[in-house]
C-alpha cells in the first residue's frame, strides 16, 4: 500500500489539481504522517502514483517550497521541513548566530549584562586565571519571531581582549570580535550538553516554567596556543531549538 | 594569588608530604574549585608552587590518576576527570557502545523488546518503508555500576536485514550486527538533541521521576547508497551521562 496514492485526487472539483496536491501534502505533514526530515518519494514515482503530470507535480511542490513546509536539496531529493531550528553546534565549532546566519534565521539580541566580575572560582580555573581577576561577564538572549531561544552566560579573559566590555554585543558576535578586533585564533572547543530543569531565572527568560526541562551546553573555548579564552553556560529552548548534527561514519 | 599555594603543607606532620599534597588536591576536587575539565599547571611549576621535589608530586599525581580523579593526555597536561560519561555520539556517527569501549566503561544491556512490528506512520515515512510493512523494533536499557544510563528504541529495517529479530542484542551491538553480520554500508545519520520531561515508562527505565528532564535522541541513519537503514528514539540520564564534543574551528 502506498502512502501517496490514498491522497485522492478529483478531476471534477473546482479546485485545481496542483492545489488539491499540495493540500494532501499539507495534511500529511500537519498530522506527522509525513514528519520533519521525511524525504518525498522522487518527482517521476510521486507524479506516477498521483497519476498526473511531473509539471502538476511540480507546481504542488513549489507552493510548498515556497510555504516553507519543504525544502530542496540538491542531489538529495525533497524533504519535509523542520518546525524546529537546528544548529549543528554539537558537529561543529560554530556558534548560534553563525549557524542563524547560515541558515537565514533573523534573530535580535538583548543584552542582560556586560560587565567585568571576579569569576566564580570553578570559571576561573577552567579559564586559567587568578582568582580575585577580572573577567568579562557577557549575557544575552537571543530571540527569533516565535520567541526566546537561548540565554547565553558567557566569561571571557580580559588579559586576551583588554577594553571588550566597551564592546556593543546588540550587534557584535563574540567570537567575531575575539577573532577580528582582538586577532585571536580560536582552535578548538570542548562542548558538553545536557538535559536540566530550568531555574526560576532562566525559565523567565525562555517564557518557560520553572522547572520545564532545557537543553544545557557548557563549553570551553581554546586559542591555537592552547590557552582557554572563553567559558559559557547556554540554556536552550528545546521546543525552539534542536542542536542537530550530520554525522559521516567514516 | 595562586590557587594552589593555599595547601599548606606541613613537614612536621606524620602524614607523608605525598599524601598530604593528593589529599589537598582531592579536597579541591571535591568542593568544585578544580572542576571537572580543569586543567593541571604543569608539573614542574605545580611542584614549585607547593615547595616540594618533581618527584613528590609525581607520586601524589600518580595516586589520583589511579583514584580517577586526574587523568593525563600526552602532550596536553593533566586535567581533572569528569564524574560523568561524556561520549562524543554528537561529534561522530559512533554508537554509545562504541564510546563506552572506547573509555574502558564496562555497561551492560538488558533487552527488553526485539520482535517485528508494523511501524507507526512517521516511523515508516523515515524508513521509507510502506505502511502495513514489517521492521524489527529493538528495545534496550543500558546500564553502567551507576545505574541505567540511556533506554535506546531502534527500528530497523527487515528488508536489509531479514531474520535480524533472531539477534541476541544483550551481548551483539546493533551497529556491528548491521555491518558485520549483514554486510551494510552504514554512511551517515541526522541525530537531533533535545531536552524533554521524561514520561512514567522512560523514566521508570531510568531511575528518575516522572517529568524529571531527559536528554533526548532522535536519530535516522543512512546506508551509503542513501536508503534509510534504523530510526531511533534514545532517552540518556544526563545526571549519568553527558553527550561531548572536542570540536575544531577549522
Amino acid at each position: 500500500m502506498s502512502t501517496t496514492s490514498s491522497a485522492a485526487i478529483n478531476r471534477d472539483a473546482p479546485v485545481a489539481i496542483h492545489a488539491q496536491i499540495s493540500e494532501g501534502i499539507r495534511s500529511r505533514i500537519a498530522s506527522g504522517e509525513w514528519p520533519a526530515h521525511y524525504r518525498l518519494k522522487s518527482e517521476p514515482e510521486l507524479a506516477h502514483d498521483l497519476g498526473v503530470s511531473r509539471g502538476t507535480l511540480r507546481r504542488a511542490l513549489t507552493t510548498l517550497i515556497q510555504e516553507g513546509l519543504l525544502r530542496q536539496v540538491r542531489g538529495r531529493g525533497t524533504f519535509v521541513t523542520s518546525t524546529t531550528i537546528e544548529p549543528a553546534i554539537a558537529q561543529k565549532l560554530s556558534t548560534l548566530s553563525e549557524d542563524f546566519a547560515n541558515q537565514g534565521i533573523v534573530t535580535t539580541t538583548t543584552v542582560l549584562e556586560c560587565s567585568l566580575i571576579d569569576p566564580p572560582r570553578p570559571i576561573a580555573a577552567l579559564l586559567d586565571v587568578p582568582a580575585g581577576g577580572s573577567v568579562l561577564k557577557l549575557v544575552r538572549l537571543r530571540s527569533t519571531d516565535r520567541g526566546p531561544v537561548a540565554l547565553l552566560f558567557n566569561y571571557v579573559r580580559t588579559d586576551l581582549a583588554p577594553g571588550i566590555e566597551g564592546v556593543d554585543f546588540t550587534t557584535a558576535s563574540l567570537f567575531g570580535t575575539l577573532e577580528g578586533a582582538y586577532g585571536l585564533k580560536i582552535d578548538a572547543a570542548r562542548r558538553t550538553f545536557s538535559a536540566q530543569a530550568a531555574e526560576a531565572d532562566v525559565a523567565a527568560q525562555l517564557n518557560l516554567e520553572t522547572g520545564s526541562p532545557v537543553q544545557y551546553l557548557q563549553q570551553v573555548t581554546y586559542l591555537a596556543d592552547d590557552r582557554p579564552v572563553e567559558y559559557s553556560d547556554v540554556w536552550i529552548h528545546s521546543g525552539r531549538l534542536q542542536v542537530t548534527s550530520l554525522l559521516s561514519r567514516r
